[in-house]
């Protein structure tokens, strides 16, 4: 049974708790909250476990095998360099960190004290990722073209993460885990609607190595909902729609051939339009997926599929955004303000 | 009565016969087209219409007052520079011309031989359009902070466009319309699947000076069919999504209001979720509202609404959009070669 | 080539004449149409044919072998017997006549002159149906349970006919091509709104001898226009919903299961919940089927799949559907008045 | 405070529970459950509850006030009989009973001792149900034409209730919550499948006495759910979608006109077809407003809108269709035996 303290109980710490609790391989020995009145709560259902007020100081109770960091971004990699130095396991909410030194500095210790740093890419672990994954690994859609994601919706307020941190860390997770690919252009483009230095919209366009385009569209401002995310191969195109309940992915029978067309010795592409399948997606909650795999790491059961190293890529791709949107939007104000 | 010859019958051309047949003002007195099997079919269905192969020579007929050019993008120039300077009237299928400067002679010489000059922006005249106009003018969205298209569909290849210069001038013609704002960065990036230079997807940013981005992303390559532009104003927010056929428009009360948190002096934003409401959407045909524009701009009854002027407009966006976008590909090619 | 005589230019007989003149075996010879203006427009456009005021008149000319009766549903039995005992093959629009003892007679009549007494069951040529009719032949949805259909919207006022006999010849044809079945049982039941005689929505229910259910919901009343059309299949069920534009027919891979419990010496019903499967669909216009099909069964090279027997089924279950429906409707109408 | 006891764990017990101890009104003093696993579970976290094997016995408990049935239907009237003869109050699962005259005995019962007698019908707490309810009341759709239904899903098998038993409660009670009219039809047929004596299809039509027509399509054999609920008003017409996150309710302003053509002195229907609004929904849990109201109406603080008299008039459409259902398919069965 391993004891584990979990750091943060806003949105996501309740969810961990939940399923730490419901996970027969770990027991909630102690949860932090800044918040006097969610700490008094968690004492009258949670009467063994202790409550903190400071998530560092849960961080030294020596009783403790591993910590679950459900903090602020910005102060994810105090405590979990903390928390691996003083040899407990750790798993951190995505993104892992705010900079790739950080990033470089977390793994290396870890490694060091031969404890486990794994990043919470939550939708790993969805059924709709691991269908995809599977349907990709098959090779059922050919050669990866290109992914659209579009991933929108009324933001919450976020003190600490603009839109890019907030949204991309899920879509980037993904395309991380499908192909295996160097990323050799990053663009990213904007637009701060609330405040100057925050954006509530990103555009973000990947380029790889290997001829493949991923281009994510994310937004605190649309008044509705979507999660879209599409992925182009030479055979098959797939549409995963996270808010269809009956059909979540659809794989279209759809592509694009080519024919040498003789007198002119030009090709000409023929779009096939074809039968759309849409496979069953298991329904199981994705957490409870990356609890049991953070106890089979901690076990040597199974290899991490997000450890620090795949954390890192994320981290890599924001701050490299981060800076082209920065510069981006300095040059925007800049122009803004001469016509002013 | 007006007598119009019509220079191309692919896409475009019949259908623009079969809106000058039903509109009292014109007489289609010629058609060119350089199909043999094509021009005997028009022959057959309108034996009072000649028939050309060659749309030059269409143009130097005496006897035409108008003519409506069709043809393929690169030919448009030429053709309607020599109609004009022949004192016809000139409808031309969008976009206008290739080049800024290709559109400030047509413009000049339109000016100068005092003929009508129109770029068939014909989203302009749908009942879609035509109701957002109506809202957005009305203010009742408040402040526009910003445009998302998304375009996509299985595409046919042209020889003469790429993704840009074909889906491109419906965004583009739209939202001029709606804003008059000044243009102070363009950011453009795509992807070439089937030939190094002619992108198949491409994104496009537009910033404006008084705070409004647009973004477009548009694909020859997506198995489904999209056609969707949100407007998100600083009131309500509304989508357009051109294939619903109940729902075509839909308005949201939803908004992000700011409230200043005393104790800390930052300002907090809270979005409201409100109602819906779905206008009903005028079902003529679009083009017919072009045809009787251009007769009622030719007889002084009515300013333009896509006049030279505007065409440039989209023109402009089209050829910087274009710089960029090479530059980009130009840029990770590169790349790619470097690593390989 | 066939002269065929086209009796009616309302919703129908322009198609049909579309649908004649793009089939080469067809030569439409003449046109009756009741309406002076609608007549003057025929002529203009088809100066080589005949055109009449008077259907009954059309049938008389001696040089038509074939007409197409697509005159309101109380003419269409006089004119298709007038034109079979004058020797020419008939093709009415859907329902055959108003009763079974009009569709016996005219199908003796066809029989003992020799000539094709055809009904147009449309349906029966669309791709949907098609692809249905293949799937539930080849057996893939297993043992067939039931049929349910909504067929809903704003429905056009006629005189002639009510909801039942407008509406349920469509699902009624296909039905009947699905399966060889006997109906034991025929419930009817709806709602008069504008005139006491005419329903405007109707609910009828079929049994069949061998276990199976039929229900069709009609109605001219529904602000949205539906076109649903499920069958249940032991193995698996399938949803055509032909105003989907990308998944007209879903295939479900769900079905029940059943599972003896012993202890209890009960059967459980176990549901399976699927993969969904939807095939692509041809869009080619079935009118053109159905005439091509007129061509071949004259000529002999095909069998008839709508023939008069099958018209007459679908007219059997519409007279006796509206007896039951007149009684049911009588019978609630007496219990209102006996309240007031 | 009010001492509850809950009778029965399965599928809405646990629901109630919760929501008793969300309500600052209740006390859950005891539950009941056949299950000894259950027991086990709710015992552990439910330690001051006491928790019995026997509903019957948790009736008889001296220091409980009021008892909430969620057990069989079969046994809602013995134990609802024995809880308020020794001076309970009584929330009861919907249906409340079986047969009319226990819904009579009940009702009786509970005037005489002077105790609440309430219905579950929670459906009218939900806020889509209080929107339409608002909507009809103000006049909004003009006088009522027809509701029709369709609530249909892959259903779990219940040993006690057929499909009629399980949907139609839903749809009826909040028919009876909208109109105040007196029901002078009732027709009703159906389907087995799994077992000859209980339907999983059922058709169901009420005919009011002031022109309005019900129309109940349920089933538990649909591969896709649907809670599709429509309402026909002379001025307007709504559709209530349940499973719409986004647009749970439609008002279309269409609707049909007359007007009178004076030549045929006939009068002539035009369908309106207009604007769509969708009022935003309150997405509170309506169990916890049931709850409250049980509180209240306890407390004398407010009317019941769901006491023993509207549970009485669905329990009343149940019995007398159930009787309808018998006849027709023991008639259907008949005619099969004699083909057979």
């Amino acid at each position: 049974m391993l004891r584990v303290a979990v750091l943060g109980y806003g949105y996501w710490g309740p969810k961990v708790v939940r399923n730490f609790l419901s996970n027969g391989c770990f027991q909630v020995a102690a949860v932090a909250e800044r918040r006097a009145a969610v700490r008094a709560e968690i004492a009258r259902h949670h009467p063994r476990t202790i409550v903190l007020e400071d998530a560092a100081e849960a961080v030294t109770l020596t009783h403790i095998d591993a910590v679950a960091i459900a903090t602020p971004v910005v102060t994810h990699f105090a405590l979990a360099r903390e928390a691996l130095s003083r040899g407990k396991h750790v798993l951190v909410e995505k993104p892992l960190c705010t900079t790739i030194a950080e990033a470089h500095e977390l793994i290396t210790l870890a490694e060091k004290v031969g404890r486990v740093l794994m990043v919470d890419h939550t939708f790993l672990f969805t059924g709709a990722v691991q269908k995809i994954d599977q349907v990709v690994k098959a090779g059922e859609l050919g050669k990866i073209c290109y992914f659209d994601s579009m991933r929108v919706n009324l933001g919450l307020f976020q003190p600490d993460v603009n839109c890019l941190w907030d949204l991309a860390p899920h879509d980037l997770s993904v395309i991380d885990r499908l192909i295996d690919d160097e990323i050799v252009g990053i663009e990213a483009t904007g637009y701060c609607h609330l405040n100057r230095n925050i954006p509530d919209i990103v555009y973000l366009t990947l380029h790889f190595a290997h001829d493949v385009v991923a281009h994510l569209n994310m937004s605190w401002m649309s008044p509705v909902k979507v999660r879209r995310f599409a992925i182009g191969g030479k055979e098959k195109m797939l549409i995963w729609d996270d808010l269809d309940q009956e059909q979540k992915i659809r794989i279209y029978n759809s592509g694009i051939e080519y024919h040498r067309q003789d007198e002119k010795a030009v090709i000409i592409p023929d779009y096939r339009v074809g039968d759309i399948y849409s496979p069953r997606i298991s329904r199981h909650e994705a957490l409870a997926g990356v609890v049991e795999h953070f106890a089979n790491v901690i076990a040597g059961r199974e290899a991490s599929i997000m450890d620090g190293h795949r954390g890192l890529r994320v981290v890599r791709v924001l701050e490299e955004a981060q800076q082209r949107l920065d510069r981006n939007l300095r040059a925007i104000a800049a122009r803004r303000r001469t016509l002013a």
